[in-house]
């Protein structure tokens, strides 16, 4: 297979200045990594002539499709149309689609199309239009000798929404790429490192043309298969036998999803299907884990609510923790966060709870207790009571979002049925 | 003035191919601007001799301060140190300090110092160790035909550390640069258009040595006045007059503090100071209104807890609206979000509250309250109570931040008693 390169350039002061973080050019990376296209260079440079013009020039001598972002907007800032006006030697053009699709974007918005919103209908003359549903900058796509040129709006979501309508499917067909087909493996509850050692046989033994990717986060690794090949069925077939091997080593504890969806998501989907409902008590994590569950629109369908217990009045009044455990053992340990599930489960009147407590730093440790160290409980109406402790780091920030991922896990087996 | 110019370049595929994102060119971008250094090109290239030795090239003819960073690890892929060795004409030499440095590390981990890991204490012959108490790999310093060439390890809690502690102080002082003051205004509940245009005369009359940045989030907008003058008693006098001009003209119902504290923090010290307490009930905005006040260390003095009442039960049982108003308004209306902020109030007996109900989409719209319509209310045990609407936009996990982002607003105004 022919090798194609491709080159991501981003125009604009207020990246090279840090003003703004720069999500384009990762999102560009990734999407191309998909089709096989290997981006070689990323470059971002400001809004001058002299500097787009070199950038076109030297992207142009390496790679045979070359992207650019930003420095469309209507000001006078903006002068990436411009260059590439000049650098191709084709005038600017008024295009009816891109007219239409700009007239209709301030129509939709009771707003005047002004003559200088009219300007960003011109592209070069030849170019390919890539049309913009989501804003008034259009892309477009021009073949200059070998070298495909795109050029995009930097809004993130302008320029995502017309690379997937448009960019991505014509960049596939034009370079005549290979098909590509993923599969994703999402586990929750287990490291990068004690997976890798799970499955570091069947991972030696892929085939050349499929790779293995470990995307981590806090909810858990989510691991990516990703096919390359010109014979399709070969491709299909091979990606499903890896992972119908995959997926027992693996165990079912840490394997809860083949689609690419996260954990609550998955747990609203378990609790819709079974008609059961859930309520939640947290402590260190602040209300963050009920953030996460709310995060899934229609959960309104299976979350009733919850309580953020931060005071332990709160705790004892509301959630029936009692006073002497409270005195004599604190806030953090097991059998408050057993009482705290309970609590919330009967008062809420849900199938099932996850309780949190813990301390989540950068005070309140102790040698006994330290700072990270969290307790949680699940309990079910139908009975079943399950606690664990755990140790989190030292960063506040991160032991609340950790706490509130685990505790999805938790949630999640316990739903499933594998606490144990 | 002379302008200094830099380049900044990342070393490593796993950027390229949108593996990881880089937020080190961010950073460094706005920590070169804020010393006076004017970034001019970023670029990202893999980890090959040959692509590295073509950026170092060209940057350093355009550029007097070229940063590298990344591909300075112990495996073979990382070549970056061989490239600038070869580059500079300077061979790779055993660094005393970074040897102590790496050692201790090791030590420190109770871990032994292997051979490969001891590569990583040599440095090209005459540069400069900029020593790394985070990690492994030193930083460097060179100075080439009037070019400055740094180089950092990829890591960015290792680069940021070395850049702090020694290369930025470095960089001050090899360029001469002039004095640089920042001034930040936090600003919260308006947008900038309409603070840039109640400020734009005294923008227009700003003197041509202190710029302004206008920086917004869901939070609100942060004003950071930016002084850059070899005259550090006209600069330090001239930002604050400029500051104390400012205030007056922002008006003490957006502005709210001149060190830069986001809007939870600064409500963490009113209510600390004046020995307050605080409760919230959250249906839409799910927990994260809870999360945000929960984030701030220590924020357990003052804040007892909350209820996320995402059913109409939980609003009714817990909250004590009434049945009949669910029934015959539903759950988002003033009269329930004044409900919700008094019960939680008296049921948590605290000196404040506030209360969010609104619809975060994207079902649940109609045409009277469409998805984005939120109504909150404060009240206090002083017997406030103040309710207000808001329409905010179409997707669900902005309308929870920005719904608990102006609710932390509405907050503070109730408790700075600013709330008409």
């Amino acid at each position: 297979m022919r090798e194609i390169y491709a080159e991501v350039i981003t125009i604009g002061d207020e990246i090279l200045y840090g003003q703004i973080t720069d999500t384009n050019t990762q999102w560009l990376g990734a999407e191309l990594s998909l089709l096989g296209i290997k981006t070689i260079r990323k470059s971002s440079v400001g809004d001058r002539y002299g500097e787009i013009e070199t950038i076109l020039q030297e992207a142009s001598q390496r790679a045979q499709l070359v992207i650019l972002t930003g420095g469309l907007g209507p000001t006078n800032d903006d002068i990436t149309k411009k260059v590439l006006s000049d650098f191709l030697g084709k005038p600017l053009v008024l295009n009816n689609d891109a007219l239409t699709d700009v007239s209709y974007f301030f129509a939709s918005r009771g707003r005047e199309l002004s003559d200088v919103n009219k300007q960003q209908a011109y592209i070069p003359l030849d170019a390919r239009v890539l049309r913009n549903q989501y804003g008034t900058a259009p892309g477009m796509w021009y073949e200059h000798q070998q070298t495909v040129f795109i050029s995009l709006p930097g809004v993130p979501y302008e320029m995502k929404g017309i690379m997937k309508d448009h960019g991505l499917p014509a960049l596939k067909k034009h370079f005549k790429t290979p098909f590509i087909q993923h599969q994703i493996i999402r586990t929750a509850g287990v490291g990068e490192s004690v997976l890798a050692e799970q499955i570091t046989d069947w991972e030696a033994a892929l085939p050349a043309f499929i790779s293995l990717a470990y995307l981590p986060s806090y909810g858990g690794v989510k691991l990516r298969l990703t096919g390359i090949n010109e014979d399709q069925t070969l491709l299909q077939t091979s990606i499903k036998q890896q992972t119908e091997q995959l997926l027992p080593l693996l165990g079912d504890k840490y394997f809860y999803a083949t689609e690419d969806i996260n954990l609550e998501v998955h747990i609203g989907n378990l609790l819709k299907a079974a008609g059961k409902t859930l309520s939640l008590a947290e402590s260190c994590s602040g209300g963050y884990a009920q953030h996460l569950i709310t995060s899934v629109p229609g959960s309104s369908v299976y979350f009733k609510g919850g309580i953020v217990s931060y005071s332990n009045d709160i705790k004892e009044q509301e959630l029936g923790v009692s006073k002497s455990l409270l005195e004599q053992k604190g806030a953090v340990n097991l059998e408050v966060a057993e009482a705290m599930a309970k609590g919330i489960l009967h008062k809420y009147k849900t199938s099932y709870s996850i309780a949190i407590t813990g301390i989540a730093g950068p005070e309140g440790g102790s040698a006994e207790k330290p700072v990270g160290f969290v307790c949680m409980a699940f309990a079910s109406d139908s009975g079943e009571l399950f606690s664990k402790t755990f140790q989190f780091g030292k960063e506040r920030d991160t032991n609340i979002k950790v706490s509130a991922a685990v505790a999805m896990n938790l949630l999640r087996l316990g739903i499933e049925g594998k606490l144990s």
